[in-house]
Order: structure tokens, then C-alpha cells, then sequence
């Protein structure tokens, strides 16, 4: 069964602390606002999808025991707390675009005469279960979609090996995952030869996250470094090449992970096909193309140091760019939750899948 | 003026103590051949040529104020010690063929009957200190070359952003350094705008002994990691990369520390020139192709942990070698001590050389 991150029951919420992986698997008691608040505060749960579901399951949990007097009331509570969870990271958008749905759900509630206040509250947890459930089905969607895509352009038969970069498994979703989840596909189809994970430099979320989920899952998998996918894809024979998204762009242009952008390049050199996985939420119409999204620069000290521990000269100067952007060109396709994507074509077909 | 990492009197030498960079600069004093084993095993030095010329230093150094009462006792002497310090690191090849030259001189001293022990000392010395010389000099020849031919092929004139890879200045050598002697010289120059060296998993020799390099020399210098080389080419203009080499085969293949291949492969999708520089005894023309090289396979625990500390997710198997070939296509020139080579017509161009 893949790794699950967060798991939830009505009125009981535990989820993995990420700070003490690798080296423990402990997971950690949210009874509420003030428990979800620290451990989105303290990044005991990180990745957008996983932080908001966390901060709005942490209010379903707070609520689920309550009685309350009046719609006012809980609408009151619901709005303040979602607000508070907000402040606990803002520049996590996810949480705070939750925060807006189940506020403007509780306030068309609260107008709503046909139903009292105990009926308000069953709806109002079960759409936050929902979002819970969702992230799940549609990662398993990507998971399949994926999956189906790479064993469809084979040039030979038989079970793949793939590489993937960073984070995006159980650890950085609800559970399954975006680009892992199509690995995790691909070994329930029993069609995963080897999996090979990047170190991902500087948080090193490959060795420490993806390996973790990798060796829990006991897939057959390996890591390597930043530096070896040349020779990786040169000596291992490796399938495709799958990653996750931050941002795509209206022209498929996609920013993800600093990293993503070279092993596009080096998958292009040795002709192997380059997938990007995310749900339809990360693919930004408005934006026209990468040009257009700004890249976060990051501390020195991310690089320089290993916790307390330096590794690099004092007093050099550092590039620490946290995403890069890799150009539609180089993108097989974009697998989302409704089907795969071609880059070139994003724009036109997204629209008129979603007129459709 | 450039780091020293061997200083070098008759009867004296000291060597900055690698083991403690970067976050202490300390010389320590080799006051002979025991204390120069120590310093190659215990890896306090570091880099193939810098290995063999500590080692014979450490023996000048211990023979200088002695006095022998025969040529025959300072034969068994210069024998004895030479191959003591061979031992100190078996795998370090230059040690060897320096101690098998300084062998074969003392044979020939031994011979020569127009010489006493006192001279045989005196020649034998002389030997010795040109070795240092020689390797400094070869630095610098290279350094010429190739910042003349970077300088040549600029697309536009002005002064120049260069990137490279791993250690290959004063730290690996006798002084100088290779690739970071031809970034040196372009300083020397006023040509250098800034150069940008990678970090170097999983021993970090860019972070840790190349940083501190450009730091002690004040050079306008940037560290970036391993995965940022494509976002670097894209973003900040690179004129060149330079990169040294163990070991450069007949048709031009060159291996060199894990990632140099990749760093080629995205030089090429940018159309940025790709330089080697190394000694002329890097190239094996005994050696057809880059296929005939077996590249090692280092522990995993290089990848897993940094100092005591794990950073990778217990049970992950890890694939860790130490070195890739960058096939010749990539390669824009291989510089020399005595000239630029094309790759592709090495094999013709050195064997030329070697009879003129």
C-alpha cells in the first residue's frame, strides 16, 4: 500500500512528521486549528496540495465534536480559523484558495433556509473531506494516464525504467502522488523494471523524501545524484523521464524544481521521451509563457550548509534559484488528470476540453 | 597572488592541511618522508600530481641535511623511502611513476663514476625540486593557451564568464592549477568577468577547495549546483566551460569527475564552447576510446551521509560512480602545455608533436 501521509478518519487526524524524516517515521497528532497551525508553521507537512488539505482537515476536526447555537456562529468560526490557518504560511496559495472555497460555501450556507445548523456542519465536513478524497482520485488519474502513455511509445516491450526529480509522491500530495503516482502506476501494472530518484539538491528532497517513499512502497529504486543523469540515461536504458509542476504556462513552458530544465535538456540529447505530471490546477492559462513567472531566488546558506554543518568556502558568493523553467519543446507531453497534453497544443486544448 | 597549497624550501616544506578546509587554512610542516606518508594517507593532499610531488618533496626534505658515506647507501636510501611513500596510497598512480623516475636517476648516479655521494645528492635533489617546477610551469603553459583560446573564439569581445567543474587549481596540483589556471591567467589578463563553479557531489571539491580558491584569490566568482548548469548557460551569458580530466583516451573520449559529461551534453544545447585542460600525461594514446576506460564505483555512503550526518532515506540503494567519458564530439579543444588540440585529431596531432 503507497505511503500515506495524511490519515484521516471523521474527528481524528494524524499525519507523518516530514521534519523527522528520513532517519524516523513518527506520525503526529492534529486535534485541531492550533495543532494544524504549528505543524504548517514548522513545515512538519510541506507542497501546496498537502498543506492545504492538512490546515483545512485540521478545522474538520475541530468542528466534528462541537454543537453550535446558530449558522452565525460556526460561519463565524469557520471564517476566523481558515484565516488563521492562512497565516501560518502565505505564500502557500493552495491553502489560502481552500480557505476562500469553504468560505464562500459557508457563507451560501448560512443563506440557505432549507437547512439548520447541524445539516450545515455535515455539509461543510464533507466538503472538506472531499478535498481530501479529490487529490487522492485525481493523482491516481494522473497515475494512470501516465502509465498508459509511457508503455503506449515504446520502442521495445517489456517493463520500463524511469527517472523522476525531486518530490511529488504521498510526502508532497494527499497520497499517491503526481509524477510518483505514475510510477506507482507503473509497478501495480507490474511494468516498473527500476526507478531512479535525483538527490535534488540543495533540500535534497529526492534522497530524503522520494527515497523514503520509495523504499516504504519497496519499489525497485535507486538515487543518484544531480550530476549522473547524463550518465545515467547513457548507460541504464532508461524509458522516460517523469517530473511534477509548479507552474505550466499557456504555452506548456513549465517551472518546476531547479534541476527540472537540464534533465529536459540531457533527456532531449539522448532521445528520451520527457513528461511533465500535474493536475489541471497548476496549468496557468493566464500566463502566456515561462518568460513571464518569476523565479524565487533562495538564501546562500541553503547551499552552504548541511544543517549546522558548512560545506562550502565562507565568504563565496551563491546562485540559488529555487525553480527553472523548461521550454514546451522540450516536453513529450503534459499528463494531467483528464488525459495528456500536448505542450504545443496546451491552450487550445484545455479550452475546448473545458467547453466541452 | 595564487594559493599555495605547497611551500617549498631547500630542506623545508609545509602544505595546506585539505582536511580542515574550508573552514580552517593551516600549513603544516612535513619535516620528511614519515610525515609526508602521513599526509597522503590521511588525505591532508589531495589531487594526483600534487600526491607524487608531497611525496618526493617529503624525501628531498629528509635527505637535504644528511651526510651518506656512499653512493651505494644513498641508492638503498632514495629506493627504500621512494617505495614506502608509493604505499601510502597505491591507487595514486603518479606517485609510482615519479618514484620509479627518481629510482631509475639514482641507479644511473650510482653508475656514473665521475660523480661522488655528495654530488649524487646534489643532482638527485635538483630532480626533485624541477618536478614541483615543472608542474608549475605546465600549469601556467596551459593557463596561457587557454585563455588565448577562449579569448580567440569569443562570439563578442570583452571580458568573459566562465564555468567549471570540480577542483583542478592549486588544491589538485603543484600550484596553479589546470582548468582553474586557464580562469587564473584570464584574470591575470583582466579578461575574467566572473567564473562559476559547481558544487561537485558528492565530495563537494567545487564548494569546498574550489571556492576557497577563487575566495583566497579574490577572483569575482559564484557557486552554483550541480543541477543549475543548464539555468546558468540560459541566464548569465557563459562564454566557456573548462573542466580538467584524469584521463584523455586516442580518439579524444575524456573521463573526468562524475557530471562533466552532462555539463558537455548542456554546453553543446547552448552552443557554448567545451574545453579540457589537462597535461600532456593525461592522454593515454595506449588507450583506443573512451569505451576502454572502466570507470569505479565509489561507496554509497559518499551519496548518503555528509560528515556524520544522513541525509538520505535509510534502506535506498545508491549508484555512485566517480567518474563519466565525455565523448570527444563534445569536446570544443583539449589545451595543453603545449598547445590546443582538436579532439577529433589528437591521436594525429600529439604523435606529430612527439616527433618533431
Amino acid at each position: 500500500m503507497p505511503l500515506q501521509s495524511v490519515k484521516y478518519a471523521p474527528g481524528k487526524l494524524e499525519i507523518l512528521d516530514q521534519l523527522l524524516l528520513p532517519v524516523q517515521s513518527k506520525y503526529l497528532a492534529v486535534k485541531g486549528v492550533e495543532d494544524g497551525w504549528k505543524a504548517i508553521n514548522k513545515m512538519q507537512v510541506r507542497g501546496a496540495p498537502a498543506i492545504a488539505i492538512v490546515g483545512c482537515l485540521s478545522l474538520a476536526v475541530e468542528i466534528f465534536p462541537e454543537t453550535y447555537d446558530s449558522k452565525k456562529t460556526l460561519r463565524q468560526e469557520i471564517e476566523g480559523k481558515l484565516n488563521y490557518l492562512v497565516s501560518a504560511r502565505p505564500t502557500a496559495v493552495n491553502m489560502k484558495i481552500a480557505a476562500d472555497e469553504l468560505i464562500a460555501l459557508a457563507n451560501d450556507l448560512t443563506k440557505d433556509d432549507s437547512i439548520n445548523v447541524d445539516q450545515m456542519k455535515e455539509r461543510f465536513l464533507a466538503a472538506t473531506e472531499a478535498m481530501l478524497q479529490k487529490d487522492i482520485d485525481d493523482n491516481r488519474a494522473i497515475g494512470a494516464n501516465g502509465a498508459s502513455i509511457i508503455l503506449k511509445n515504446l520502442k521495445r516491450e517489456g517493463p520500463v525504467r524511469i527517472l523522476t526529480h525531486c518530490n511529488t509522491g504521498s510526502l508532497a500530495t494527499a497520497g499517491y502522488g503526481t509524477a510518483l503516482g505514475v510510477v506507482r502506476k507503473l509497478h501495480e501494472l507490474k511494468k516498473l523494471e527500476h526507478v531512479y530518484c535525483t538527490e535534488t539538491r540543495p533540500y535534497n528532497q529526492g534522497a530524503r523524501l522520494t527515497a523514503y517513499e520509495l523504499v516504504h512502497d519497496q519499489l525497485p529504486a535507486t538515487l543518484v545524484l544531480d550530476s549522473m543523469v547524463a550518465a545515467l540515461l547513457r548507460a541504464k536504458n532508461i524509458a522516460a523521464v517523469v517530473v511534477g509542476a509548479d507552474r505550466v504556462a499557456a504555452n506548456g513552458d513549465t517551472a518546476n524544481k531547479i534541476g527540472t530544465y537540464q534533465i529536459a535538456v540531457i533527456a532531449r540529447h539522448h532521445d528520451v521521451p520527457f513528461f511533465v505530471a500535474a493536475p489541471l490546477t497548476s496549468i496557468d492559462l493566464q500566463i502566456p509563457s515561462g518568460d513571464h513567472i518569476i523565479i524565487e531566488e533562495r538564501p546562500d546558506r541553503e547551499m552552504t550548509h548541511v544543517g549546522e554543518h558548512r560545506i562550502a568556502a565562507p565568504g563565496i558568493n551563491c546562485w540559488n534559484p529555487a525553480f527553472d523553467v523548461t521550454p514546451a519543446s522540450l516536453i513529450s507531453g503534459i499528463i494531467t488528470e483528464r488525459g495528456v497534453f500536448s505542450p504545443q497544443k496546451l491552450k487550445s486544448e484545455i479550452t475546448a476540453f473545458l467547453e466541452a
